[in-house]
C-alpha cells in the first residue's frame, strides 16, 4: 500500500491538466449566454454609450452658464426647447445663455457640456428659467464612450458571462457569442452490487449513489453529464463500457473501481485503451487517495474512489479544476475561499493535505463565520447533507488549535 | 424629492415580503433536481445503508476472537467461505473463531460485527488465516441505517438540492421529487429611446440592455425569465402590458420607469391594475432609491430604477430575496457573504445603507481579501463588470477608514 508521503500532491496532479486543451467553441445567442465562457476577446464595435447622454431629469446647458449662480441670485437661462427621449441632441447647436429641457438618459444638445437636475430650476415663463446652483461641465452627463470606448476590449476570452457581461454586449449589438462548447462528461458506475436507483434492490444491493451525485456535479460545473449506467465488476465489460463513452466524451468518471480490492480492473482498463496514457495514479490528500488519471487524445479518464463522500471532494479538488480548463476558464475548482475561524482542535496528520468537511455558522457582521467539523466515516452521505464547504489543511500542518483562522472552500 | 431619512430601510421593504406565499408545486425527476426547492419534508423510506457493510477489502470477523493478536501472536481464524459484491452476508452465520472474505462494500455476516483489513492479514492455507492486528467491534463497518435511519427526516422543506442531497435520495430510491414551481418572471422595459439589442440605433437611441440583464439575473436566481420587448412611455401602453404580463408571470419587472421624470407612468399604472396594492415606494439605499414595490393577489410588480448599476443593486437586494420566499427557500438574498479589509478610506452619509461595488484581491492564504471600490456613475455597466461584490455599509456609519474588515456580498 502506498503511504501518503510517496503520492504526489494536489497540485502536481493538477499540473497534468497541462497536456488537455480548451475544447472547441460553438456559437451561442445572447439569450443563452448566462454562464458560458467566452472564446474571443470581445472589442467594443462601437462606443458604449453611444452619445454623450444626460444622468437626470432637468435642463442641458453650458456649464459656464451657470457659474456664480445661487438661491439669492439665480442664472436666467432662455429655454430653447426640449429634447425628446430617443431624440439626438446633435440637432440642436446650444447657443450662449440657452438651456433645453432634457430626461434622464436623453442625448446632449451640441455645446452643452452639463445637465442642471430640475430640483434646482424654475420655470419663469414659457421662455425663461431661473438655475439655482451652478454645475461643473461633466456634470450628470455620461461621455460618449464613458462605458467602453470603440475599440476597447469589454471581455476577454476565458470569461464566464455574468448578468452585467451580457448587459454590455446587449448594449453594443453583440447577440451571437463565440463560446467554448460546454464538456460532456460520460458516468459509469461499476460494481456488481449495485442497481438503479428507481430498482427495489435485493438483500445485500444498494443503489447506485455516485452516478447520481456526479451527474450533478458535472451539471453545477456547467458540463453536460451522461449516465452511461451500471457495469459488472468485470474487465472486459469496463474496457468496453469505457471504450464506448471515450467515443462520445470529452471525459469519462469511473465510479466504483479504484480502491486496492482484487477486482479492480480500472488501471489495467486504462492501460488497454489505444493511446491512453496514464498520467498519476494515487495522490497525497485525504479523503480521496486512490484517484487515477489517464488520458487519451485530448480526453480524460478518471478513476475516482468509491465511498461518496471521497467521490465528491475529489470531484470538487481535481476533476472541475479539468472541467474548467476544458471551458477554456482558469484551472482551478473556482470554488469561493473564505477565511472561518475554528470551533476546536482540528487533528491532521503531515504529509498529506486534508480536507474536512465543516459547516459554517455566522455569529456577528464583519467576523469570520466559525467552523464546526462534520465528522463521518466517507462512505456515508449525511456529513456531507450537513456541511458547507471543506477547510482546508496544509499539508506539513499537524493540525489547527481552536480559534485558528483557516481557508474554507465553499460548495457552490 | 423624498430624502434618505423618510424612506423606509431594506430590511422593511423586505418585510412586505410576508404578503406573499411560496408558489404552487412540481413533479420532477431526480436527474432534473439539482438547485430545485424540496417541497416536502423527505422521509427515509428505508434505512441508508440497507444492510451492515464492510468499509474496506479483508476478512469480516467477530472482533472478540481478534482481542490480544499481534505481528508475534497472530489469531488463527477459520476461514468459512466468501461475501461476494451483490451477495447478502445475512445467509452466512459466524461461529466462533471463523472469518469469511469480504470487500468493500460487502454485506456483513450474521454475528459478524467487524472486518479485518486485508494487510493484516494472511493466508495460511485454503481455510486458515493469520490475523495480526485486533479491531473493535464496528471497526471498518458501517452500520444498517448509519447514514440515515428509517423515518428519519433527511431533507427538509425549503432545502435546495444540492448533488449530495440528490446522492442521498438516489440511495433512498426517492426518484420523483415535489418541488416548489420556478416562479416566471417578465421583464417590461420601458422607453422612447429604446431598441432591441440586435437593432442599429438610430441617433439619440440606444440599445435595452436592462432586460438582457434581469433576464440573466432571474435565471441565475432560479426563475423563468420572459422577456416582454420594449414599451413606449406611454400610459395605456405601459398598463396594457403589465395586464397582459401579469396574466402569466409571478412576477412583473418594470425597468426604466421610477425616476422623479415628468414621464414617470409607473405608481399610476400600478394603481390603476384592478386589485393591486402600493407596498412601498422607495428604499433608503444607495444606489436604488426610487423603486417600487406593489402586489396583485400573489403577483408582485416592481418600478426598478432605469440606471443599469442601480437595477442590478436592487435586483440582488429586493428582488432576489421575493424570488427565493416564491420558490420556497429563505427570505434572503442567498448571496455567500464574505469579510474584506478595505483598501482605502470608503466615505458615506449616514441615513442610508450604502452598497460600494468592489474588486477583491487576494493576498495571503488564511487572511481576508483586500477590496478594492471600483467607482463609476451608476448608469455605467463597466464598474459592474470589473466587479466581485458588493460591499455593505450600514446606515448609521459615515464611511469606513482604510484596514477596516468589512463584510462583502459576493455576485453569484
Amino acid at each position: 500500500m502506498k503511504r501518503y508521503f510517496d503520492l504526489i500532491s494536489p497540485g502536481d496532479f493538477c499540473s497534468f491538466f497541462r497536456e488537455f486543451s480548451p475544447l472547441d467553441t460553438e456559437s451561442v445567442s445572447l439569450e443563452n449566454g448566462l454562464s458560458r465562457v467566452s472564446a474571443l476577446d470581445i472589442e467594443a464595435p462601437s462606443p458604449l454609450p453611444p452619445f454623450s447622454r444626460s444622468t437626470m431629469d432637468g435642463f442641458a446647458v453650458r456649464a459656464r452658464d451657470t457659474f456664480g449662480c445661487s438661491d439669492s441670485e439665480p442664472a436666467l437661462l432662455e429655454l430653447a426647447g426640449e429634447i425628446a427621449m430617443g431624440e439626438s441632441g446633435r440637432q440642436i447647436t446650444l447657443e450662449p445663455g440657452q438651456a433645453v429641457r432634457i430626461w434622464t438618459g436623453g442625448s446632449l444638445p451640441r455645446t452643452s457640456d452639463s445637465v442642471v437636475m430640475v430640483e434646482y430650476t424654475r420655470l419663469l415663463d414659457d421662455t425663461t428659467i431661473e438655475v439655482f446652483r451652478p454645475v461643473a461641465p461633466g456634470e450628470n452627463v455620461t461621455q460618449a464612450g464613458e462605458d467602453f470606448a470603440k475599440g476597447q476590449i469589454v471581455l476577454e476570452r476565458g470569461r464566464m458571462l455574468r448578468p452585467q457581461d451580457l448587459g454590455v454586449l446587449a448594449g453594443l449589438g453583440i447577440t451571437e457569442l463565440s463560446v467554448f462548447r460546454r464538456p460532456v462528461v460520460s458516468i459509469i458506475s461499476t460494481g456488481d452490487e449495485l442497481v438503479e436507483p428507481d430498482q427495489q434492490p435485493e438483500a445485500g444491493r444498494i443503489r447506485d449513489i455516485n452516478s447520481i451525485t456526479l451527474s450533478a456535479l458535472v451539471r453545477e460545473t456547467g458540463g453536460i453529464p451522461v449516465r452511461s449506467g451500471i457495469v459488472k465488476d468485470d474487465f472486459t465489460a469496463i474496457l468496453s463500457a469505457c471504450r464506448q463513452a471515450l467515443d462520445k466524451s470529452d471525459m469519462v468518471l469511473l465510479s466504483g473501481g479504484s480502491s486496492v480490492g482484487s477486482r479492480d480492473y480500472t488501471l489495467d482498463v486504462f492501460k488497454k485503451i489505444d493511446g491512453s496514457r496514464l498520467l498519476a495514479h494515487g495522490v497525497a490528500l485525504r479523503p480521496g487517495k486512490p484517484t487515477i488519471l489517464a488520458a487519451m487524445e485530448n480526453r480524460a479518464i478518471y478513476g475516482l474512489p468509491g465511498h461518496a463522500a471521497s467521490s465528491m471532494v475529489i470531484f470538487y479538488l481535481l476533476v472541475r479544476p479539468l472541467l474548467r480548463h476544458y471551458m477554456g476558464l482558469e484551472t482551478d475548482t473556482g470554488l469561493h475561499r473564505v477565511q472561518a475561524i475554528t470551533s476546536q482542535p482540528i487533528p491532521s496528520s503531515a504529509g498529506r493535505q486534508d480536507y474536512i468537511r465543516i459547516r459554517l455558522e455566522w455569529q456577528v457582521p464583519g467576523r469570520p463565520p466559525l467552523a464546526f467539523p462534520v465528522y463521518g466515516k466517507s462512505g456515508l452521505l449525511s456529513p456531507l447533507v450537513r456541511s458547507d464547504g471543506l477547510l482546508v489543511i496544509d499539508r506539513d500542518s499537524e493540525g489547527l488549535d481552536s480559534g485558528s483562522l483557516a481557508d474554507v472552500l465553499l460548495f457552490p
